[in-house]
């Protein structure tokens, strides 16, 4: 052996074993390395697909002197399968001729399809157990934690830039790269096998039927996230921090964003971006939501986004400096310059924006803007909470209540533009920290009662803050995001002028609070269903 | 073969594979298998131990006819072993006897220590990878996956019930245990891949200094969490979710939780019982946490439970109804008895309980008595937050403030009861919801003002809530959790009578709120520390 084979140094790729279950690529990257010089070895398909392309290809049971057995279950758990991928060269070399083992350079694989096959509508239990890759991930870990002598590659994304050093290297891959690699190949193994876990510990019976009565939570929930980036710190300057993604992002939401400019995004930027992203794409109409704080503290549906953001930013003009403001439209020009040239903004957000907005955003080189491609939103999102050395998991509060299913239970009913504004508001309450109340009108906020412990005051809040704002509140609409425990806080919305009210129901005093806003001739429908944010 | 083989009924234990790191317990095991005529094999140091127990034992190099080699880097990986983890008996009766493959009835394994070495604090670059268990995992997966034939068992502490169920079983274990045997060593190899990659992908450079340099934030951040319980419905009842808890919770952390007694505790329950906790658990003295809706809405410090409790009532007695009560001290039976007779509460929790406390707590059967020892709080805990398809990870906010660090910014000081209020106002502001005002005078909370998107209107509730429950704000002091961007809070704190303020301090007009508190006679201290908490 030489001396290239030491670690740190580059290794020049000389024997390659190539076993993929996704056989996108496979061809080109084996051409591409036989024409290079390099020995292929395969197994089973992978071998049958690169022989019919015309290349030469050694089998693997060639190599162990071993059939492969039981359906391909024991294929490559061979020592000079093994042997290959784990000797050091320099240390092992003696031992490696004695036994007739051949080292192995370079290790392409990619794992049976065991997610899909699990994930599956209609996944039978045997397929999931039979697509538990055994020999694959042993032949991965050991590959990759041989990196100081072996490269190994589990993607077919990775085949392009494997061949471009290559070529720039005189056949070798550096160091770096290998360890690169290798540490790729582990992330891919943990997640292998958390799916594995998160399957296989949510099945209480091992048998089709308990396949298809698997529990939503498993015994051991799995995740893995993909860094995107440090941050500078976390919600307070003493706290350290970083961004994480899914692994595949949904579509539209906020980790699939794009930052076109500005400073660097905080921890608390990210966490408002999120709810007023969340927020304003709910609404089909052009919208224009404020979030300060965690806390919607504009929101308005208009024409376009001109009036919606005039609106919004008219709530509560003192909290929106500083704040995150979101579209659920392309942002033009004209709303861009208003916005900049009135107010400290920390983020903007948007699906797109018009060439001369972000040409005047660039005046202001501080101001981040985002572009979040929109889509709608994907059901399955699992929500978390952590708490001491335990974490909250939940379904997504993603329930939307249509017009139809809203229930009118005072003498008064709404009429249409009520109904509209309280659906608007409806909308609004569910993203405002509990307790929640929201005055509405006109498809705007008019006042937005956040984040109290009792729910009579975060109506005198709103009531409060609509009348700092110089906003009236006489005729408007009132949501809450949960049950009225008592007629007081109807008793008090009726004396701001409010005119109807949208309210989940089921409070033991439901009677009460409705015979107040029959008193009051207030309108109240009842959604059936509450929206705490905490 | 016997058709005892078949998938779904129970495997006799004929022949066991022990391969173990940590060999707690191994001789006592391989003592009672052999006794009950199950043939042992085994590997390096696992079959010298056993050995010299004066046990009868196989190693494998004699089944496989291949020697250990590359230091044990290569010893399992072979097909007569895993052919004998991985034959299904009845489908490859007839190739295992072809090459000569044994059936393995138990794989009795655990693996290299990675973890322990990984995160010692001066790991070596090379001891991290030549701990990462090749072999292991790849026996483990392999038997786990023929659980239809093969038990497979991962844990010391899990040998007594294997024992227990041969014995009760003719030597053989049921199709149910051996599955459940598989999900547990999936969730294990799980656990182990992910903290492989966990540090891996936090080291930069494959070197000493690498593994010196590692970044706080990997790469990859994997996730391992064992359910505890479902919950009957999320924060809100259309929504699905469980409770889940670190593979090893910090001692004193809400997951070690013991339930006394009362309802199934709901998801939003243990969301404010954490808060309660924590809260409560930063204080030296007797105390009393009130949470309502994530925010203390009653604090107090005092000499004992009951003084502690009244206190911390009285700040806001509308929204303690329904509350979360949490104490640092064993609750004693008076104060427990006035707690019950006076108020609607949904959760207690201490410590401890004196007898007579529990005894009276069954009167009221619902409430959910929660004891969870007590002890000094851990470093490293990390939060985390979850935003659409990304996770915010950061350090946890547990910096705390002493009497030395405040730095007297006014004219007047504060006084020594004015200092220690502070101080017990501070600890509390940590706890509200941002942002967050808190009033306090003689280690009790006055008036909390909590979750709005402007300071002074967080102000404004303090003052308003504190007068609703007939507390005398003048001579109180106030904590705000972020500085104050104008001097409007101060006018406003002075106009109530409060006489010393703590505040982090930094911002831009920091001289002109300076100016503020010395024109109002206010002693002021920054803490340099800021503690949003959205």
């Amino acid at each position: 052996m030489t001396t290239d084979r030491l670690p740190g140094t580059p290794v020049k790729v000389s024997r390659a074993l190539l076993s993929v279950s996704d056989k996108t690529g496979l061809i080109d990257l084996a051409r591409a390395l036989a024409a290079r010089g390099v020995e292929l070895l395969s197994t089973g398909g992978t071998a049958k697909a690169i022989r019919e392309a015309g290349l030469s290809v050694k089998d693997v049971s060639d190599v162990t002197g071993f059939p492969e057995i039981m359906d391909g279950r024991v294929k490559t758990l061979h020592p000079k399968v093994h042997g290959g991928l784990l000797g050091r060269r320099g240390t092992d070399d003696a031992v490696m001729a004695q036994h007739g083992i051949a080292p192995i350079d370079l290790l392409v694989l990619n794992l049976y399809p065991f997610e899909r096959v699990a994930y599956a509508p209609d996944a039978r239990f045997d397929d999931i157990v039979e697509n538990i890759d055994i020999g694959g991930p042993a032949m991965l870990r050991a590959a990759a934690k041989n990196f100081a002598h072996v490269a190994v590659v589990t993607d077919p994304a990775q085949y392009a830039e494997l061949l471009a050093e290559m070529d720039a290297n005189d056949g070798a891959l550096s160091a770096q790269t290998r360890f690169r690699l290798s540490v790729a190949a582990f992330n891919r193994v943990a997640q292998y096998d958390g799916r594995i876990s998160d399957v296989l510990s949510s099945i209480a019976e091992p048998s089709d039927e308990g396949a298809k009565n698997r529990a939503q939570f498993s015994g051991q929930a799995n995740g893995n996230f993909v860094k995107v980036m440090d941050l500078r710190y976390g919600e307070n300057p003493h706290q350290q921090a970083a961004f994480y993604r899914d692994l595949w992002p949904a579509p539209g939401s906020l980790a699939t964003f794009t930052q076109l400019q500005g400073k660097e995004l905080s921890y608390n930027n990210i966490a408002d971006s999120d709810a007023a992203w969340e927020c304003v794409r709910q609404f089909d109409a052009p919208a224009c939501v404020i979030v300060k704080h965690a806390n919607p503290c504009g929101v308005a549906v208009a024409g376009g986004c001109g009036d919606a953001y005039e609106k919004a930013y008219a709530t509560d003009t003192t909290s929106a400096f500083g704040g995150i403001i979101a579209f659920n439209r392309t942002l033009d020009a004209a709303t861009a310059k208003t916005i900049l040239d009135r107010q400290f903004v920390e983020v903007l957000i948007a699906p797109d924006y018009e060439e001369g907005a972000l040409d005047y955003a660039k005046k202001k080189a501080n101001v981040r803007v985002l572009r979040i491609p929109m889509a709608p939103p994907s059901a399955g999102f699992i929500d978390c909470k952590r708490v001491g050395s335990g974490l909250l998991m939940q379904s997504a509060d993603d329930r939307v209540v249509t017009r139809d299913e809203l229930r009118v239970v005072s003498k008064v009913a709404p009429t249409d533009a009520q109904l509209t504004d309280l659906l608007f508001a409806w909308k609004v309450a569910k993203f405002v920290k509990s307790n929640a109340i929201v005055y509405a009108k006109d498809e705007r906020t008019i006042g937005v009662g956040a984040g109290q412990m009792s729910r009579v005051y975060s109506a005198r809040i709103a009531g409060i803050k609509a009348n700092d704002a110089g906003l009236v509140v006489p005729g408007s609409v009132m949501a809450s995001d949960a049950f009225f425990p008592f007629r007081d806080g109807i008793d008090a919305a009726a004396e701001a002028g409010i005119k109807a009210v949208i309210q989940p129901g089921g409070s033991m005093r439901d009677a009460e609070v409705i015979a107040a806003a029959d008193e009051h001739g207030i309108a109240m429908v009842f959604t059936g269903v509450r929206h705490f944010r905490h």
